[in-house]
């Protein structure tokens, strides 16, 4: 189907270095390590890395007429084309393409299909002031992206080779990319195992391919807090397991513990874990707490560390560094650690707790009104009349401010 | 693009019976309950069902050769023939359509290649020896897989319809299925999310589809015990999670500890759970032990059992049942029980692990030699020159001997 490439190039490979333990009982939990395996970059100098220079363009014959902005759905419209890279074992990467945004054509065989071999990344290009546009902190992107594939043996890539394809691409559609602070262009890089047969086994040949969706902002009319419900009877991740990778096996067994929590009048589930119900996540989103601490009045944002059941959030890796950055110095303290349900409505009775959100690149950060656990309602913070705290809408405005080139800062990719 | 159905019909439905628990950590392992979501049928009126006579079956122009029995390779090669049953949520199940084999044509943004929204089901049809096509137990088959589509929010339907539409399809490619003792039609019942947005929530549209893969014996020159290693730095399936379901997000994230455990040189993984190291699976099969019991002497028969994190196997049930049958009254005892790592370890010290194997729909039984554990090899029972144990040998007869018709037994549904 695709031509190709003639040189040989170096790309980096995944080799994994799996970490051995004896047991991952909730007790060992309580430790800060990492309980999944890892990749490790590894040189494959003989299949041929994805090469931005081959990349060949065919142009649609027919442009999309734009949507009125204030109509966009989140991921319901796509741009006039799509990048579509083919990888083949004994190959490696094939020429890249654009291409116009078009069906997939798929053996009923397919991998894909069957056993879950697929990934994915969420990531945003923005419109500046100066019309540039603007990718934010796709290095996290690529990494991440690298280490979902090598997760499931698909194959992996030179990062700063997909940026530049990524870069061109958002640059082609950049008429569906709104000017209006809040919008931008959601893109969405795909990996999926493409093999043609039932077997169980590494897949011998993989498509990469990434589509844009122009979107709104997640919160039109402002902040909107939600109701989440704390579920222990579903589990999101476990030691061991995926859940710190961008898998689509993570996402299917979620959906139905959502349905039962919209069913009892709550936006999203607050997946606990173990006896100890550790707070991991919400939603699809990272999870953030302030709360003022007992002994020292001190304020902390607390998140859960990355041990491997929680996922390696690129927004919540930028609300770390923004804290460490903006608060740390107004004398509050940011830290990564486990904590408990039990522990969160300690210190709401206490009118401790003083805030919470989550945080992830479809709504940044995502206000946290209450927790309903064990019959009982733990407020995060919120008076009766407010749909944000200030830390929650700061974070926003300092996270916006670096995305749409307000500020320059070394997180902001423009696309040249 | 499919007609929709004019008879409206009860469809059997999933509702959750979802049974809660303050918490899963390893020390609650040990009672005997369910640690997952369980479907209950539920009657929706509402849409339609699944409905065989309304089969549309278009043949194919280019009927393909068939290839020698002893090239088949398992799920390589398909018969000329899909059958496939669209759904959406306002309309229920549209026409069921035999065609050609052919490619599907999806939208990049459908949800099965972002969220693996897909399940699926392994049977197979076999030729007797007057000539007529059976199937085995589809009744346990159809019931698994409408507990894995509801579990990922994915539409049920009347199990005897989709039986029916599944046994006019296995006769139409009759002529692909082998007379041979151990050749069979492998059938790939598979139903996947179609709806295509990047929205995380319930499709809105799915699809059915069956295809078929002739296939030969498992073992074509006589049984291969294999070598396991015991796999505890990788988790397949926790209590909460989806183990227990024929999801494909099961099988994407085992492929690495597969390729690793090979890299090794030991065949398949023999999946461990928690500080007790339970016993769970092996690959991608249930896994039975047989143990001399130490102090009465009784041979046992053992089998983890279904808590959650266990595939509910068809052969397997099919095994337990053999022996209830046929090893009881010898004074065997049957057993469904967690067992741990150690406590296997402790019998083939002392001489009392008498033997081990496998079970699945591919190979019915396999065989298993030995198990590398922490650095010792734990012996399961067989001398140097034996591929396989006795009580492995029998069952494979046994179940063979329905599954072929040569004895007239219930699990046998004969494609009228």
């Amino acid at each position: 189907m695709m031509r190709h490439l003639l040189l040989p190039r170096c790309a980096p490979r995944a080799a994994f270095n799996v970490q051995r333990s004896s047991s991952f009982g909730a007790s060992v939990l309580r430790a800060a390590r990492q309980y999944s395996i890892q990749p490790t970059a590894a040189s494959d100098s003989k299949t041929l890395d994805i090469d931005p220079r081959k990349l060949v363009i065919e142009r649609t014959g027919k442009p999309k007429a734009l949507k009125d902005s204030k109509d966009l759905v989140f991921g319901a419209n796509f741009t006039d084309h799509m990048l579509t890279i083919e990888w083949d074992k004994s190959t490696g990467w094939h020429e890249p393409r654009i291409t116009p945004y078009q069906n997939l054509s798929l053996d009923p065989a397919t991998c894909v299909f069957h056993y879950a071999f697929e990934c994915f990344e969420g990531m945003k290009a923005y419109k500046d002031k100066a019309g540039k546009i603007r990718l934010f902190r796709p290095d996290k992107n690529m990494e991440r992206f690298n280490k979902s594939a090598a997760r499931i043996a698909l194959p992996t890539f030179g990062p700063t080779n997909l940026i530049d394809l990524i870069a061109k691409f958002a640059k082609l559609e950049s008429r569906f990319i709104p000017e209006e602070r809040g919008y931008s262009l959601y893109l969405r890089p795909t990996m999926i195992g493409t093999q043609k047969t039932l077997g169980v086994g590494p897949p011998g040949s993989a498509l990469l391919y990434v589509i844009a969706s122009p979107v709104g902002p997640y919160y039109p009319t402002g902040f909107k807090a939600v109701s989440l419900e704390a579920t222990d009877y579903a589990v999101r991740a476990w030691p061991g397991g995926v859940g710190d990778k961008k898998l689509g096996a993570n996402y299917a067994p979620c959906i139905v513990p959502q349905r039962e929590a919209m069913s009892r009048g709550f936006q999203q589930n607050l997946w606990l874990f173990g006896e100890e119900e550790y707070v991991t996540e919400v939603g699809t989103m990272n999870f953030f707490v302030v709360i003022r601490n007992k002994e020292t009045g001190q304020k902390e944002l607390i998140t859960a560390p990355l041990d491997g059941t929680i996922l390696e959030g690129v927004t919540r890796d930028s609300v770390l560094s923004l804290a460490k950055e903006k608060l740390a110095p107004e004398g509050w303290k940011v830290v990564e650690r486990k904590y408990t349900m039990p522990e969160l409505a300690q210190a709401a009775e206490e009118g401790r707790l003083i805030e919470a959100f989550g945080s992830g690149t479809a709504a940044i950060v995502s206000p946290v009104r209450s927790i309903s656990w064990k019959g009982k309602v733990v407020n995060c913070g919120l008076k009766d009349h407010e749909e944000s705290g200030e830390t929650t809408m700061k974070m926003k405005q300092w996270m916006e401010s670096r995305q749409y080139g307000d500020e320059e800062h070394e997180w902001s990719y423009v696309c040249e």
